[in-house]
């Protein structure tokens, strides 16, 4: 008698708490020189991309999250034409700015494993993202680079994971003062600050040094499936551009020509609104 | 030495994947007549109750389902008198609904242990509320009490588990008939419909059905932190209210009369917000 043994996958984000996937095949499993990378084909939700343990995307629900990170500023923004990507190797962030008429895209991301081992296997995330002729890769520490860079940007992405290991610099205030300084005018920051209901410090800090630093500071929330725990929360930063004011006929006319499963104006607007348990960390 | 030994409960909604809770004490877990019940108190998310291996509440976050659930048709409806709960032993909905100036409220579980385990371990959920004389309470089938009863109601609040097991019933072309049969006017019917990203079918014939019985029907969602996979969605039938028409201000000053942390207002209007993939869903 054969007996069928099944492996899962669990989740080491919460001590106490996990998601779990049973795994059809371990893709990659590798150390690279900053975090433990493992990529497996799940039963439930397609290929699995974790870093140390955690959850970075499902091909199941990336549209979800990476839609509302991008679409949403950069459909505010009057005219995005430089785009910087903090973190994002998997390409999903940047496959979606790429759907805007944007002149450039730098992408920076301390992990070159990251991005070789998405190309590989994630394609259906990323698209042809990588051999855009607009894009610029750049493999460094995310904070080393806005430092030193002379370029301005219109749009900043920090499209990081969560304050552990080597994104724990995409966190302090030099980073943020230094986004504020290489974005332009109207520029717009829009940052990953985790799910309030479990992780409701990341927001809290993340916006008390906002606050010190930029005019405008606002929160949307994501309903990321498979970042358990609760909605996830992105920051929007700026000096000169408050969400919501850009009125709903434009946004629509401007939706229109790109393609989304998720992302629509309706939602665009409504992801601003809070439960009160998210005002209260705002506060 | 001493091992530190650590006991896990993992939900069985999903075959291949799931959500699990480090356990601190079980403090119920037996078979009663209709599904077997389990009561822990987790290290994470406080006391879980769990029918037939599914989550059906938290402490820590079942305040945003039962505050959506209650509070958006109650506000919605100009004058609810007499509300009736279909399920919801666990009492959580109950609590809510006693915040409005109602005049009394059914409540129709199939399973006396599920309220009677409710009344001695989950006291932070339902309150003093079964002891509010407002209150009439029916152990039986809900498809069978909403054939019979010779009542009518303002509002029916279905708060039943997935379509599996004893709760099979209400997801019937004739229950929902006699719902509507059984609402006055300007009644409103609110259904609990699985979690769409997960169990799209779910919605699907549930919106099919509701439409061939209601002039009015919508969907909007939750995030429920442990109903895990995505938002949940819930419906709204009508025959003559539909959702939106009320205006905020009129929303706002109902709401300064009860005391919610997740819901208010905004919340409660953008809810109806839904992205592409359900709106194809309800097409």
């Amino acid at each position: 008698m054969v007996q069928k043994v099944s492996q899962w996958v669990a989740e080491k984000l919460y001590e106490s708490y996990h998601q779990a996937f049973e795994v059809k095949k371990i893709l990659y499993d590798k150390l690279s020189k900053f975090q433990h990378i493992v990529l497996f084909e799940s039963k439930s939700h397609g290929k699995v991309l974790m870093l140390d343990g955690v959850v970075q995307l499902t091909e199941r629900d990336e549209y979800v999250y990476h839609e509302m990170l991008v679409h949403v500023p950069l459909l505010s923004h009057p005219k995005p034409k430089k785009v910087l990507i903090i973190g994002g190797g998997d390409g999903g962030a940047l496959h979606r700015v790429l759907m805007h008429k944007v002149a450039n895209v730098t992408l920076v991301d301390i992990d070159p494993k990251v991005i070789e081992v998405s190309q590989k296997y994630l394609s259906t995330v990323s698209g042809d993202s990588f051999a855009d002729p607009r894009v610029s890769l750049r493999f460094e520490d995310g904070a080393e680079f806005i430092k030193n860079t002379t370029e301005k940007f219109d749009i900043i992405l920090t499209d990081r994971g969560d304050p552990i290991g080597p994104v724990q610099s995409l966190f302090e205030k030099e980073y943020y003062e230094n986004c504020k300084n290489h974005l332009n005018e109207s520029g717009i920051l829009v940052s990953l600050t985790g799910v309030p209901f479990m992780q409701s410090a990341e927001l809290t800090e993340s916006v008390k040094i906002l606050k010190s630093i930029f005019k405008i500071n606002e929160c949307y929330l994501v309903p990321v499936p498979t970042y358990i725990g609760g909605p996830l929360a992105l920051t929007w930063s700026s000096q000169s551009i408050a969400p919501l004011t850009i009125d709903i006929k434009n946004l629509t006319r401007k939706y229109k020509k790109i393609t989304t499963r998720y992302y629509n104006p309706n939602i665009h607007l409504a992801s601003f609104s809070l439960p009160n348990s998210v005002r209260e960390i705002l506060k």
